[in-house]
């Protein structure tokens, strides 16, 4: 099989989160050495150090630093479970072997490391993310399996038991999961020229029956709502090491946005972290003005909607025009529509018409 | 490549979902051509009717029947309804295409066909089954997919631009989605000789990368939750076709516990349908017993959780000495406890040790 890698940054990714890893150890212990209580440095997550970054497109954390040092009697307990947990994800990471946030809150009892609740273990997580300047799925600490993808793209695998193994992703008609074999692998070949990001199971399967795959050249990707960051990490590969475009469909009401909003700008929650956003992804729809040229079927916006999309008018990912156009369209017809909706014009309306149309209209 | 191939029902079920609903729609024209206004029967699916079979393990409907007319005023809706639902998934199922509830309910539009809500369509498609005597899945109305399998089984696909190619289920070590393209597969060829059913995804992948599915020859299944009624008669197909034994791993808590017993004897809601359940599953763990011998991390019971025990003693389907003698242990020790809890002991116990266990005692 011809083989043509396309740039890769697993296996530097794997390297630079041992290595940082190994260099917090060693810092740890340089200090005690040097007969210093040890201590550790990090960009504060509080609110008041979070800011948006006009040109990353992002959430970003400031200057502020907190420090947690061994001296403190308060910081003992976080001190050692951040130390804990930077021991417990290297061994992860050099045995190859992932994990999941809950199972890093029930393994801190074999290691007769004790977290008050699930909460606090997450949060001692997200510190070492903050500390390494990576992202947990980087140290093998994964978030369920959900979401999935279908289309030309073969990739190579690097877990154990596969290394050099390929697959190309249209084998299983259905998709495969989106898993850490699949996150971790390289990207051999593709003849697709665009992403397709979809946000419900039906409307994947209809695309995948449609062959939207062939007739618009691309990889089809399931978010299966609000994405995992591992799917978003991929789709951030897609486009940067493959270099195609990717395109986002969701349902036509606040929380559909939203899950675009984040596949482009990521969240608040990980303003700590990059490599998870495609800042030039588009959301192709369903818009609210979609709802009015298409005259789609709707329900009524609830209370907890339009109280949703007040906080998103003022949210400052989305100052663009575009976005307030939309808000303020959503507002305005007090409506939401499903992406099921555009089968009111038959099934293959939307691949037939909607779907050309939209990708054209957000090129 | 060497084919074995295995007893299938998946041909014969295409086919005799098409020959139900053409039967259906001929006994319409013929009662039309007699001059009779058209009618259907099917059995009653009120509470009433529906009865626990000890026999056949699962609910079933009983003797009464109930009549939908054209004749009958109130009947006019619900009865045209229904024969747009049959003509709709033939033409569904003629043309190889799958739908999903949500579909239904917008596609009926492009008919003309008016429903109030989707509760309305969805009951619609209930009596579509009833009537039938088929699963909605046999005439191509499925559920979102989110569960997956992974295990040394290879399949021989039957959908359109797939017809005979085969995939080995172990391809993609994150999983394969179970959808309409793996359900309707044929099986081909296996080395395993046990099912293994997971209720959360860690848990899976856990298994996946401890190699379970090799040091068991176990083909693994991810239910996420309550499996959707796709994976379950996929359980059951892996079951009767292939003989191999089923057990299931959830949760210790009260909705672990039914997940189980849907896949074992379905659910009241599905009593006008069989070749969803699999008798001879057994629920292998974690039960409130395990809690206990294993002394895992728990939870306190909450009032739901308690609520939820007292109606599962009084169900018919919990009625065997080992049900009955878990729910009055979760009562009496008022606690829960995880998959996940196992990881206490290391990240490979539940692997090592609890897994062998549990599998020989449930033999």
């Amino acid at each position: 099989m011809e083989k043509k890698k396309f740039k890769s940054t697993v296996i530097e990714r794997r390297k630079e989160a041992l290595e940082n890893l190994e260099s917090l150890g060693i810092k740890i212990y340089d200090q005690l050495d040097k007969g210093f209580f040890p201590s550790v440095e990090m960009p504060s997550r509080s609110l008041e150090n979070i800011h948006y970054d006009p040109l990353l497109r992002q959430f970003i954390l400031g200057d502020r630093k907190v420090r947690r040092s061994a001296r403190n009697i308060r910081h003992l307990k976080p001190f050692t479970q951040l130390v804990w947990a930077a021991a417990f994800s290297h061994e992860l990471t050099s045995q190859r072997k992932t994990s999941t946030l809950r199972d890093v809150y029930y393994s801190a009892q074999a290691y007769e490391m004790t977290f008050t609740d699930q909460q606090e273990s997450n949060n001692i997580i997200t510190d070492l993310e903050t500390v390494l300047g990576l992202s947990r799925e980087d140290f093998n600490i994964f978030p369920e399996e959900r979401s999935a993808v279908f289309g030309d793209l073969t990739i190579e695998y690097t877990v154990p038991g596969y290394e050099g193994r390929t697959l190309n992703l249209t084998s299983h008609p259905d998709g495969v999961l989106i898993g850490p074999a699949l996150t971790s692998s390289e990207f051999v070949k593709t003849t697709a020229d665009k992403v397709i990001a979809i946000e419900k199971g039906g409307l994947f399967t209809r695309f995948i029956e449609e062959n939207v795959h062939k007739k618009f050249n691309a990889i089809l990707v399931l978010t299966a709502g609000q994405s995992p960051r591992a799917t978003r990490h991929f789709i951030r590969r897609l486009n940067s090491e493959l270099n195609l475009p990717v395109y986002i469909f969701t349902d036509g009401d606040p929380w559909g946005m939203h899950i675009a909003m984040v596949i482009i700008s990521g969240s608040a929650n990980a303003a700590h972290l990059r490599e998870l956003n495609t800042p030039d992804a588009k959301w192709s729809g369903v818009w609210a003005t979609d709802i009015v040229n298409y005259k789609l079927p709707t329900d009524p916006l609830d209370d907890v909607d339009i109280k949703r999309l007040y906080e998103l008018q003022r949210d400052p990912r989305y100052k663009d025009p575009l976005w307030q156009r939309e808000i303020k369209t959503f507002m305005k017809i007090k409506k939401k529509a499903e992406q099921e909706a555009f089968s009111r014009y038959g099934l293959t309306y939307i691949v037939d018409e909607y779907l050309p149309a939209k990708l054209e209209e957000t090129k």
